[in-house]
Protein backbone atom coordinates (compact mmCIF):
# COMPACT_ATOMS: atom_id res chain seq x y z
CA UNK A 1 0.00 0.00 0.00
CA UNK A 2 0.73 3.40 0.09
CA UNK A 3 2.42 3.98 3.60
CA UNK A 4 0.02 7.36 4.64
CA UNK A 5 2.21 10.59 5.49
CA UNK A 6 2.48 12.13 8.65
CA UNK A 7 -0.67 14.56 8.00
CA UNK A 8 -2.95 11.84 7.85
CA UNK A 9 -1.98 9.89 10.63
CA UNK A 10 -1.98 12.95 12.60
CA UNK A 11 -5.56 13.24 11.30
CA UNK A 12 -6.77 9.98 12.35
CA UNK A 13 -5.65 10.84 15.72
CA UNK A 14 -7.32 13.75 16.13
CA UNK A 15 -10.36 11.85 14.73
CA UNK A 16 -10.31 9.53 17.23
CA UNK A 17 -10.05 12.03 19.75
CA UNK A 18 -12.76 14.10 18.77
CA UNK A 19 -15.45 11.08 18.23
CA UNK A 20 -14.71 9.94 22.28
CA UNK A 21 -14.47 13.66 23.55
CA UNK A 22 -17.80 14.53 22.15
CA UNK A 23 -19.55 11.48 23.20
CA UNK A 24 -20.63 10.20 19.84
CA UNK A 25 -19.66 6.52 21.08
CA UNK A 26 -21.32 4.71 17.97
CA UNK A 27 -19.00 6.03 15.27
CA UNK A 28 -16.14 4.61 17.44
CA UNK A 29 -16.13 1.41 16.07
CA UNK A 30 -16.10 2.92 12.78
CA UNK A 31 -12.20 3.48 13.71
CA UNK A 32 -11.05 -0.09 13.45
CA UNK A 33 -10.90 -2.80 11.16
CA UNK A 34 -14.04 -5.76 11.46
CA UNK A 35 -10.90 -8.11 13.25
CA UNK A 36 -9.37 -5.95 15.51
CA UNK A 37 -8.25 -5.23 18.43
CA UNK A 38 -8.62 -3.10 21.41
CA UNK A 39 -7.02 -3.49 24.50
CA UNK A 40 -6.71 -1.54 27.94
CA UNK A 41 -4.03 -2.64 29.66
CA UNK A 42 -1.73 -1.62 32.90
CA UNK A 43 1.75 -1.06 31.79
CA UNK A 44 3.35 -3.55 34.77
CA UNK A 45 1.11 -6.15 33.08
CA UNK A 46 2.07 -5.40 29.56
CA UNK A 47 5.89 -5.03 30.34
CA UNK A 48 6.18 -7.80 31.98
CA UNK A 49 4.46 -10.22 29.77
CA UNK A 50 1.27 -10.81 31.59
CA UNK A 51 -2.37 -11.17 29.52
CA UNK A 52 -4.62 -9.82 31.97
CA UNK A 53 -6.09 -6.56 30.74
CA UNK A 54 -9.28 -4.14 32.15
CA UNK A 55 -10.53 -4.06 28.80
CA UNK A 56 -9.97 -6.42 25.81
CA UNK A 57 -12.00 -6.39 23.10
CA UNK A 58 -12.35 -8.35 19.34
CA UNK A 59 -13.80 -7.26 16.46
CA UNK A 60 -16.03 -4.65 15.64
CA UNK A 61 -18.46 -6.28 16.83
CA UNK A 62 -16.91 -6.07 20.46
CA UNK A 63 -16.74 -3.14 20.30
CA UNK A 64 -20.56 -2.07 19.48
CA UNK A 65 -21.03 -4.64 22.84
CA UNK A 66 -18.88 -2.08 24.57
CA UNK A 67 -20.63 1.04 23.23
CA UNK A 68 -24.18 -1.04 24.27
CA UNK A 69 -22.76 -1.58 27.91
CA UNK A 70 -21.50 2.12 27.99
CA UNK A 71 -24.47 4.20 26.73
CA UNK A 72 -27.37 1.82 27.61
CA UNK A 73 -26.83 -0.56 30.95
CA UNK A 74 -23.25 0.32 32.77
CA UNK A 75 -24.60 2.35 35.91
CA UNK A 76 -21.95 5.27 36.37
CA UNK A 77 -21.66 8.62 36.98
CA UNK A 78 -21.50 10.99 33.62
CA UNK A 79 -18.20 13.00 32.99
CA UNK A 80 -16.73 14.53 30.16
CA UNK A 81 -13.20 13.23 28.40
CA UNK A 82 -11.03 15.46 26.95
CA UNK A 83 -7.63 13.27 25.33
CA UNK A 84 -4.14 15.70 24.63
CA UNK A 85 -2.73 13.12 21.94
CA UNK A 86 1.61 13.72 21.75
CA UNK A 87 3.52 13.82 18.46
CA UNK A 88 3.34 10.26 16.97
CA UNK A 89 5.98 8.24 16.39
CA UNK A 90 6.07 5.88 13.56
CA UNK A 91 7.90 3.05 14.44
CA UNK A 92 7.74 1.04 10.79
CA UNK A 93 5.66 -1.10 8.87
CA UNK A 94 4.38 -4.58 9.56
CA UNK A 95 3.18 -6.48 6.33
CA UNK A 96 0.26 -4.02 5.12
CA UNK A 97 0.88 -2.26 9.11
CA UNK A 98 2.17 0.89 10.19
CA UNK A 99 2.95 0.58 13.65
CA UNK A 100 2.33 3.82 15.30
CA UNK A 101 2.93 4.68 18.76
CA UNK A 102 2.06 7.74 20.83
CA UNK A 103 1.47 8.87 24.28
CA UNK A 104 -1.47 10.16 25.57
CA UNK A 105 -3.17 12.35 28.47
CA UNK A 106 -6.92 12.05 29.01
CA UNK A 107 -8.50 14.32 31.75
CA UNK A 108 -11.94 13.78 33.29
CA UNK A 109 -14.54 16.55 34.31
CA UNK A 110 -17.34 15.08 36.25
CA UNK A 111 -20.11 17.72 36.83
CA UNK A 112 -19.41 20.84 39.02
CA UNK A 113 -15.95 19.44 39.74
CA UNK A 114 -12.29 20.34 38.63
CA UNK A 115 -10.55 19.00 35.49
CA UNK A 116 -7.97 16.44 36.65
CA UNK A 117 -6.01 13.81 35.47
CA UNK A 118 -7.81 10.61 34.78
CA UNK A 119 -5.44 8.14 32.47
CA UNK A 120 -2.49 8.26 31.10
CA UNK A 121 -0.25 6.26 28.80
CA UNK A 122 0.81 4.89 25.36
CA UNK A 123 -1.12 3.78 22.45
CA UNK A 124 0.13 1.12 20.46
CA UNK A 125 -1.36 0.37 17.47
CA UNK A 126 -0.98 -1.27 14.07
CA UNK A 127 -3.00 0.81 10.98
CA UNK A 128 -4.14 -0.33 7.62
CA UNK A 129 -5.42 1.75 5.09
CA UNK A 130 -9.11 0.34 4.06
CA UNK A 131 -11.30 1.26 1.34
CA UNK A 132 -12.61 3.46 3.62
CA UNK A 133 -9.65 5.21 4.63
CA UNK A 134 -7.30 4.67 7.69
CA UNK A 135 -8.49 2.10 10.52
CA UNK A 136 -7.20 0.60 13.89
CA UNK A 137 -5.98 -3.05 13.04
CA UNK A 138 -4.62 -3.39 16.79
CA UNK A 139 -5.02 -0.69 19.31
CA UNK A 140 -3.39 -1.02 22.68
CA UNK A 141 -3.77 1.61 25.17
CA UNK A 142 -0.87 0.38 27.38
CA UNK A 143 -1.79 3.46 30.75
CA UNK A 144 0.63 3.88 33.79
CA UNK A 145 -1.16 3.62 37.27
CA UNK A 146 -2.92 0.33 37.89
CA UNK A 147 -5.18 2.98 40.05
CA UNK A 148 -8.03 4.24 38.24
CA UNK A 149 -9.95 7.01 40.11
CA UNK A 150 -13.49 5.21 39.79
CA UNK A 151 -14.05 2.77 37.01
CA UNK A 152 -13.21 3.40 33.42
CA UNK A 153 -16.47 3.30 31.62
CA UNK A 154 -15.46 5.12 28.05
CA UNK A 155 -13.09 3.85 25.65
CA UNK A 156 -10.15 5.53 25.91
CA UNK B 1 -7.04 30.58 -1.46
CA UNK B 2 -4.12 27.93 -1.31
CA UNK B 3 -5.39 25.69 1.66
CA UNK B 4 -2.47 25.55 4.11
CA UNK B 5 -1.25 22.52 5.06
CA UNK B 6 -0.58 20.52 8.26
CA UNK B 7 3.01 22.31 9.14
CA UNK B 8 1.82 25.72 8.52
CA UNK B 9 -1.78 24.71 10.67
CA UNK B 10 1.07 23.34 13.60
CA UNK B 11 3.43 26.22 13.24
CA UNK B 12 0.05 28.90 13.86
CA UNK B 13 -1.00 27.37 17.03
CA UNK B 14 2.35 26.53 18.30
CA UNK B 15 3.17 30.52 17.98
CA UNK B 16 -0.26 31.16 19.90
CA UNK B 17 0.66 29.33 22.56
CA UNK B 18 4.22 30.86 22.66
CA UNK B 19 2.64 34.12 22.80
CA UNK B 20 0.42 33.16 25.74
CA UNK B 21 2.91 31.51 27.49
CA UNK B 22 5.45 34.09 27.60
CA UNK B 23 3.09 36.50 28.32
CA UNK B 24 3.43 38.81 25.18
CA UNK B 25 -0.24 39.89 25.59
CA UNK B 26 0.30 42.40 23.65
CA UNK B 27 1.00 40.74 20.73
CA UNK B 28 -1.64 38.38 21.34
CA UNK B 29 -4.41 40.37 19.21
CA UNK B 30 -1.88 39.87 16.08
CA UNK B 31 -3.14 36.00 15.78
CA UNK B 32 -7.02 37.68 14.87
CA UNK B 33 -8.26 38.99 11.62
CA UNK B 34 -10.19 42.55 12.57
CA UNK B 35 -13.49 41.47 12.15
CA UNK B 36 -12.41 38.47 14.66
CA UNK B 37 -14.48 36.96 17.28
CA UNK B 38 -12.99 35.14 20.68
CA UNK B 39 -15.40 33.43 22.87
CA UNK B 40 -14.11 31.46 26.07
CA UNK B 41 -17.63 29.28 26.94
CA UNK B 42 -18.35 26.46 29.18
CA UNK B 43 -19.20 23.03 27.00
CA UNK B 44 -22.33 22.83 28.59
CA UNK B 45 -23.84 25.90 27.26
CA UNK B 46 -22.19 25.53 23.92
CA UNK B 47 -23.40 22.21 23.63
CA UNK B 48 -27.18 23.26 24.65
CA UNK B 49 -26.59 26.21 22.14
CA UNK B 50 -27.16 28.65 24.98
CA UNK B 51 -25.19 32.22 24.60
CA UNK B 52 -23.82 32.75 28.30
CA UNK B 53 -19.58 32.95 27.76
CA UNK B 54 -17.06 33.48 30.42
CA UNK B 55 -15.33 36.00 28.32
CA UNK B 56 -16.93 37.45 24.91
CA UNK B 57 -14.81 39.39 23.05
CA UNK B 58 -15.41 41.09 19.22
CA UNK B 59 -12.70 42.64 17.26
CA UNK B 60 -9.37 43.05 17.42
CA UNK B 61 -10.22 46.24 19.01
CA UNK B 62 -12.11 44.21 21.83
CA UNK B 63 -8.82 41.86 22.13
CA UNK B 64 -6.67 44.88 22.52
CA UNK B 65 -9.19 46.08 25.27
CA UNK B 66 -9.02 42.67 27.48
CA UNK B 67 -5.40 42.60 26.74
CA UNK B 68 -5.09 46.66 28.55
CA UNK B 69 -7.43 45.10 31.30
CA UNK B 70 -5.71 41.96 31.96
CA UNK B 71 -2.13 43.74 31.86
CA UNK B 72 -3.28 47.13 33.75
CA UNK B 73 -6.17 47.07 35.83
CA UNK B 74 -7.57 43.87 36.79
CA UNK B 75 -6.15 43.10 40.06
CA UNK B 76 -5.11 39.23 40.48
CA UNK B 77 -1.79 36.99 41.93
CA UNK B 78 0.26 36.52 38.74
CA UNK B 79 0.48 33.11 37.90
CA UNK B 80 2.40 31.15 34.65
CA UNK B 81 0.22 29.44 31.61
CA UNK B 82 1.52 26.83 29.67
CA UNK B 83 -0.24 25.38 26.79
CA UNK B 84 -0.37 22.10 26.10
CA UNK B 85 -1.95 21.47 21.90
CA UNK B 86 -2.79 18.42 21.15
CA UNK B 87 -3.20 17.34 17.34
CA UNK B 88 -5.14 19.36 15.30
CA UNK B 89 -8.31 18.02 13.41
CA UNK B 90 -8.99 19.66 10.11
CA UNK B 91 -12.64 19.96 9.55
CA UNK B 92 -13.00 21.43 6.07
CA UNK B 93 -13.79 24.81 4.43
CA UNK B 94 -16.09 27.41 4.83
CA UNK B 95 -15.82 30.13 1.69
CA UNK B 96 -12.69 31.36 2.70
CA UNK B 97 -12.20 29.72 6.07
CA UNK B 98 -10.44 26.39 6.72
CA UNK B 99 -12.19 24.98 10.29
CA UNK B 100 -9.59 23.55 12.36
CA UNK B 101 -10.52 22.04 16.12
CA UNK B 102 -8.22 20.89 18.43
CA UNK B 103 -7.86 19.67 22.19
CA UNK B 104 -6.03 21.80 24.75
CA UNK B 105 -4.77 21.45 28.25
CA UNK B 106 -3.54 24.52 30.00
CA UNK B 107 -1.65 24.14 32.94
CA UNK B 108 -0.89 27.13 35.39
CA UNK B 109 1.75 27.38 38.09
CA UNK B 110 1.31 29.99 40.91
CA UNK B 111 4.63 31.43 42.47
CA UNK B 112 5.81 28.40 45.17
CA UNK B 113 3.17 26.26 44.10
CA UNK B 114 2.97 22.66 42.05
CA UNK B 115 1.86 23.01 38.56
CA UNK B 116 -1.58 21.78 38.13
CA UNK B 117 -4.75 21.49 35.61
CA UNK B 118 -5.98 24.70 35.20
CA UNK B 119 -8.31 24.32 32.14
CA UNK B 120 -9.28 21.65 29.21
CA UNK B 121 -11.21 21.90 26.08
CA UNK B 122 -11.52 22.34 22.63
CA UNK B 123 -10.85 25.31 20.23
CA UNK B 124 -13.08 25.61 17.74
CA UNK B 125 -11.66 27.77 15.10
CA UNK B 126 -12.25 29.47 11.88
CA UNK B 127 -8.61 30.17 10.03
CA UNK B 128 -8.31 32.62 7.32
CA UNK B 129 -5.20 33.28 5.13
CA UNK B 130 -4.47 36.77 5.23
CA UNK B 131 -1.29 39.11 3.52
CA UNK B 132 0.05 38.95 6.73
CA UNK B 133 -0.56 35.38 7.02
CA UNK B 134 -2.58 32.96 8.62
CA UNK B 135 -5.02 34.50 11.32
CA UNK B 136 -8.10 33.53 13.48
CA UNK B 137 -11.68 34.71 12.19
CA UNK B 138 -12.54 32.33 14.88
CA UNK B 139 -11.52 31.24 17.83
CA UNK B 140 -13.99 29.14 20.49
CA UNK B 141 -12.53 27.87 23.47
CA UNK B 142 -15.08 25.69 24.65
CA UNK B 143 -13.77 24.38 28.11
CA UNK B 144 -15.27 21.17 30.09
CA UNK B 145 -15.40 22.39 33.54
CA UNK B 146 -17.55 25.15 34.93
CA UNK B 147 -15.72 25.29 37.81
CA UNK B 148 -12.40 27.25 37.42
CA UNK B 149 -9.69 27.39 40.29
CA UNK B 150 -10.08 31.07 41.37
CA UNK B 151 -10.88 33.24 38.01
CA UNK B 152 -9.86 33.02 34.30
CA UNK B 153 -7.59 35.99 34.14
CA UNK B 154 -4.89 35.75 30.93
CA UNK B 155 -6.29 34.56 27.64
CA UNK B 156 -6.96 30.74 26.97
CA UNK C 1 22.31 21.46 5.57
CA UNK C 2 18.84 20.38 3.80
CA UNK C 3 16.42 21.84 6.86
CA UNK C 4 14.44 19.38 8.00
CA UNK C 5 10.65 19.44 8.07
CA UNK C 6 8.04 18.86 10.27
CA UNK C 7 7.42 15.07 10.03
CA UNK C 8 11.33 14.53 11.10
CA UNK C 9 11.01 17.44 13.51
CA UNK C 10 8.04 15.16 15.08
CA UNK C 11 9.99 12.15 14.62
CA UNK C 12 12.91 13.44 16.68
CA UNK C 13 10.73 14.49 19.67
CA UNK C 14 8.47 11.34 19.75
CA UNK C 15 11.18 9.05 20.02
CA UNK C 16 13.05 11.36 22.92
CA UNK C 17 9.82 11.21 24.36
CA UNK C 18 9.55 7.47 24.02
CA UNK C 19 13.05 6.53 24.91
CA UNK C 20 12.56 8.54 28.24
CA UNK C 21 9.10 7.03 29.09
CA UNK C 22 10.64 3.47 28.36
CA UNK C 23 12.96 3.82 30.92
CA UNK C 24 15.43 3.17 27.78
CA UNK C 25 18.21 5.51 29.69
CA UNK C 26 21.45 4.46 27.78
CA UNK C 27 20.36 5.15 24.33
CA UNK C 28 19.26 8.93 25.92
CA UNK C 29 22.34 10.57 25.48
CA UNK C 30 22.17 9.31 21.30
CA UNK C 31 19.90 11.85 20.96
CA UNK C 32 22.59 14.82 21.09
CA UNK C 33 26.18 15.81 19.90
CA UNK C 34 29.44 14.70 21.20
CA UNK C 35 29.20 18.83 22.18
CA UNK C 36 25.90 18.92 23.88
CA UNK C 37 24.48 20.97 26.41
CA UNK C 38 21.46 19.80 28.61
CA UNK C 39 20.21 21.88 31.04
CA UNK C 40 17.03 21.89 33.37
CA UNK C 41 16.62 25.16 34.47
CA UNK C 42 13.59 26.90 35.92
CA UNK C 43 11.55 29.21 34.46
CA UNK C 44 12.16 32.62 36.81
CA UNK C 45 16.40 32.55 36.66
CA UNK C 46 15.73 31.61 32.53
CA UNK C 47 13.70 34.85 32.69
CA UNK C 48 15.88 36.52 34.88
CA UNK C 49 19.33 35.41 32.75
CA UNK C 50 20.39 33.81 35.63
CA UNK C 51 22.88 30.47 34.95
CA UNK C 52 21.26 28.55 38.10
CA UNK C 53 19.98 25.35 36.80
CA UNK C 54 18.40 22.39 38.31
CA UNK C 55 20.59 19.87 36.00
CA UNK C 56 23.25 21.05 34.11
CA UNK C 57 25.17 18.74 31.66
CA UNK C 58 27.89 19.57 29.16
CA UNK C 59 28.86 16.83 26.24
CA UNK C 60 27.86 13.26 25.92
CA UNK C 61 30.30 12.03 28.47
CA UNK C 62 28.24 14.45 30.90
CA UNK C 63 24.87 13.21 29.91
CA UNK C 64 26.41 9.37 30.36
CA UNK C 65 27.79 9.58 33.69
CA UNK C 66 24.06 10.87 34.81
CA UNK C 67 22.66 8.11 33.61
CA UNK C 68 24.83 6.52 35.29
CA UNK C 69 23.71 8.09 38.25
CA UNK C 70 20.30 7.29 38.04
CA UNK C 71 20.90 3.93 36.75
CA UNK C 72 23.19 3.01 39.36
CA UNK C 73 23.73 5.36 42.41
CA UNK C 74 20.92 7.36 43.05
CA UNK C 75 18.52 6.48 45.40
CA UNK C 76 15.10 6.93 44.45
CA UNK C 77 11.62 5.29 44.33
CA UNK C 78 10.70 4.26 40.81
CA UNK C 79 8.32 5.98 38.79
CA UNK C 80 7.31 6.37 35.75
CA UNK C 81 7.57 9.41 33.11
CA UNK C 82 5.03 10.07 30.61
CA UNK C 83 6.13 12.69 27.94
CA UNK C 84 2.90 14.93 26.43
CA UNK C 85 4.71 16.84 23.78
CA UNK C 86 2.75 19.75 22.35
CA UNK C 87 2.84 21.14 18.94
CA UNK C 88 6.72 21.92 17.97
CA UNK C 89 7.49 25.80 17.25
CA UNK C 90 10.22 26.10 14.19
CA UNK C 91 11.34 29.40 15.29
CA UNK C 92 14.37 29.85 12.14
CA UNK C 93 18.22 28.64 11.85
CA UNK C 94 21.22 29.66 12.96
CA UNK C 95 24.00 28.15 11.19
CA UNK C 96 24.25 25.06 10.92
CA UNK C 97 20.99 24.48 13.57
CA UNK C 98 17.51 24.72 13.50
CA UNK C 99 15.83 26.16 17.16
CA UNK C 100 12.77 24.83 17.68
CA UNK C 101 10.74 25.21 20.97
CA UNK C 102 8.12 23.17 22.46
CA UNK C 103 6.05 22.96 25.29
CA UNK C 104 5.85 19.82 27.41
CA UNK C 105 4.05 18.45 30.16
CA UNK C 106 5.83 15.30 32.15
CA UNK C 107 3.57 13.29 34.30
CA UNK C 108 4.33 10.72 37.14
CA UNK C 109 3.12 7.67 38.12
CA UNK C 110 4.62 6.19 41.19
CA UNK C 111 3.43 2.64 42.07
CA UNK C 112 0.19 2.34 43.22
CA UNK C 113 -0.49 5.82 43.08
CA UNK C 114 -2.35 8.04 40.67
CA UNK C 115 -0.93 9.80 37.78
CA UNK C 116 0.00 13.53 38.61
CA UNK C 117 1.32 16.41 36.68
CA UNK C 118 4.99 16.49 37.91
CA UNK C 119 7.04 19.21 35.56
CA UNK C 120 5.77 21.32 32.87
CA UNK C 121 7.47 23.85 30.37
CA UNK C 122 9.13 24.72 27.20
CA UNK C 123 12.14 22.98 25.70
CA UNK C 124 14.46 25.22 23.73
CA UNK C 125 16.35 23.42 21.38
CA UNK C 126 19.27 23.08 18.86
CA UNK C 127 18.52 20.63 16.68
CA UNK C 128 21.89 19.67 14.16
CA UNK C 129 21.58 17.30 11.21
CA UNK C 130 24.44 14.68 11.71
CA UNK C 131 25.57 11.74 9.56
CA UNK C 132 23.10 9.68 12.12
CA UNK C 133 20.41 12.09 11.64
CA UNK C 134 18.85 14.72 14.02
CA UNK C 135 20.57 15.31 17.48
CA UNK C 136 20.28 17.89 19.80
CA UNK C 137 23.38 20.04 20.05
CA UNK C 138 21.11 21.69 22.73
CA UNK C 139 18.74 21.27 24.94
CA UNK C 140 17.18 23.37 27.62
CA UNK C 141 14.40 22.51 29.45
CA UNK C 142 12.93 25.50 31.00
CA UNK C 143 10.06 24.22 33.56
CA UNK C 144 7.45 26.26 35.36
CA UNK C 145 7.66 25.44 39.09
CA UNK C 146 10.31 25.56 40.80
CA UNK C 147 8.53 23.21 43.83
CA UNK C 148 8.85 19.59 42.19
CA UNK C 149 7.38 16.96 43.96
CA UNK C 150 10.40 14.87 45.39
CA UNK C 151 13.46 15.16 43.66
CA UNK C 152 13.71 15.43 40.43
CA UNK C 153 15.71 12.00 39.36
CA UNK C 154 15.57 11.19 35.62
CA UNK C 155 15.81 13.06 32.42
CA UNK C 156 13.21 15.31 31.14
Amino acid sequence: MNMPGIEQIIALYASYAACLDEQRFNDWPDFFTSDCVYRVIPRENHDAGLPLATISLSGVGGLRDRVYGVTSTLFHAPYYQRHIISLPCVKGADGEALLVETNYLVLRTKRDQLSEVFNTGRYIDRIVMTDAGLKFAQKLCVFDSELIPNSLIYPI
